[in-house]
């Protein structure tokens, strides 16, 4: 189980070497269908105490790795921490997600934002990078991460869920200019977030882009392919973060895998609607991709589970640059002990000669 | 503004020939953004008692008529009629969606299931074709409709809407002959249901496939495509309904607009997140197709509006077999001088000649 991370199979796959087995992770792996993170989440008081409490974040952080043979961890944070620095005033309320006090309501309201400086104003994700990896010791590497400009822009102008985000759209279409702004701002901003992640010790990056996906075809490449790349160019340029990993995955835009590979970065996460097979055939010759079971398949039996894992693993088939996830992240009506059947059915179909 | 039906434009263009403008209407055309369907509403004390009682249905089915140009009328009701009948007892709680009193919870709730008479046990709905078809008065055709085979199961096992419907994915997965027969029962019903609503007057056919996309791509050709597939042989085989053009939407599954197409309906439903003109390269030679704006864009400015439309159209070109719709069915949110902008401006821009 302990291989020095450099060589650690999840960053090998990632770069598309060799790897003894499949590695696996799972999103959302530090989450609440765990009792020991419930538990946690309890004593902090709530989502946000938790998450800016580095020790704490460290802790459920680590909690999955103890009970699964999981090839990574994730920083535990939230995609909206940046917002959050700009002053939004990010909070939870139960049962209805994100929210921010302040979200976008005008113009002035979008160009008075700043970029924030990691190391002050999101210290708190920096302490928790560097004590998580420290507590790591090695076993596996950290993955940093942060929302998608668009996805950060989609929760700052509704002010927080939505099934549509109608009024992020509205704004794109009826004065483009003006989000531009916003995004190459939010662009700037998770750039600049991601390399003090890496500084911290994060050893791979994830863009979450999450509501892509729900964009028409022509709005996606503007809106949100177009900061995607933009935030590539700017790790890539940097010899601090070159060679770090980088995954972009936005959810529910498989028409997009081409483009999304030709930004330049490491892996593309996927989502369960596309045979993890056809997505290789079209950019694995480019780019690792992460996934895709279907996260609702943990809640079947675990002979199910198995039989589904290895379907996940044939379609992928024989080739290097495959990082076995959910194709979302894991639900909280998950039983603990189905992850543990995932996991190990993972490594035994792929175990290598 | 009053050709007569058989050669309405709506169903010239499901036939995919020529037509003088591109035929438009709006999936929930007659819903919640409309003060009189509210007000309707309001008089009919439920959402069932709206859709049972047909001369309330015929009222908000004909609403929207009244305000814009549109080149349909579908049937007022709802997908999840034919389980109601089954017995689950299909009611609507504020804010929630729909419910079932009584899900299916075993292998005998599913064996115990008859296929519904349509003229006695729906006759409200057939009641209801047959009076707004009467009403109609050969304006613009009459759409009837069901929800799918896969999505009245999805319901039926989760006694009511979910995000993941993770319970009637473990029912596949885990005992795929069970899902088996309620989908069989399920095609079963729905072509008798659609037969019947040809029968009383309903000259267009669409199947709301809602949660086919939810299915990786393996278990929607199994569970959600094989019994769209066994529906359009029901219907194309029997006389009666053989030329009733039939559309099939199966949202969030461009990935399989080929097999769709292959069924041998007559139309596909597409939803926003493809090109419309990516999805006639693939399928247009066998199928018309019906869609796909974003729905969200009806929040947006009226020339954003306008411009939106037009790229609809610009997408799809100048070939036979358009019929414009949203992606998607319309919100409440939505002001309605914006839907005559719509409507409008798919007929201006498309006009031949």
């Amino acid at each position: 189980m302990s291989v020095a991370t450099p060589d650690h199979r999840f960053l090998r796959a990632l770069r598309r070497e060799p790897v003894d087995m499949t590695p696996v992770w799972i999103m959302r792996q530090a989450g609440r269908y765990l009792p020991e993170y419930r538990a946690t989440r309890a004593r902090a008081g709530s989502f946000m105490g938790l998450a800016q409490t580095p020790e704490l974040a460290c802790e459920v952080t680590l909690q999955p790795l103890a009970r699964f043979a999981l090839d990574a961890a994730i920083l535990f944070s939230d995609i909206l921490t940046i917002p959050d620095a700009m002053g939004l005033g990010l909070h939870f309320v139960e049962g209805e997600g994100p929210k921010f006090k302040a979200p976008l309501r005008s113009v002035a309201d979008i160009d008075r934002l700043g970029v924030p400086d990691p190391e002050s104003e999101l210290r708190y994700v920096m302490d928790a990078v560097r004590l998580i990896r420290r507590e790591l010791n090695e076993r596996v590497p950290l993955i940093g991460f942060s929302g998608s400009p668009w996805t950060l822009a989609c929760y700052m102008i509704e002010g927080g869920g939505s099934s549509s985000f109608a009024r992020a759209k509205a704004l794109a279409l009826e004065d483009a200019a003006t989000m531009h702004r916003l995004l190459d701002t939010l662009a700037q901003a998770v750039a600049s977030y991601l390399a003090a992640q890496v500084a911290a010790g994060a050893q791979a990056l994830m863009v979450f882009d999450t509501w892509g996906g729900l964009l028409a075809p022509a709005a996606f490449r503007e809106f949100s392919l177009r900061w995607l790349g933009e935030i590539v160019a700017r790790l890539k340029a940097e010899a601090a973060t070159r060679d770090v990993p980088l995954i972009l995955f936005s959810k529910g835009a498989n028409a997009h895998l081409e483009a999304l590979a030709a930004t330049g970065c490491n892996a593309l996460g996927v989502d369960w609607t596309i045979d993890i097979g056809e997505a290789r055939a079209r950019v694995g010759e480019r780019v690792a991709l992460q996934g895709n079971l279907d996260p609702a398949v943990l809640a079947a039996s675990p002979d199910a589970i198995r039989a589904q894992a290895r379907a996940v693993l044939d379609a992928f088939g024989p080739h290097p640059g495959h990082v076995f996830n959910l194709g979302h992240g894991i639900t909280p009506d998950i039983p603990p002990e189905h992850v543990a059947v995932l996991v190990d059915a993972v490594h035994e179909f792929s175990r290598r000669g």
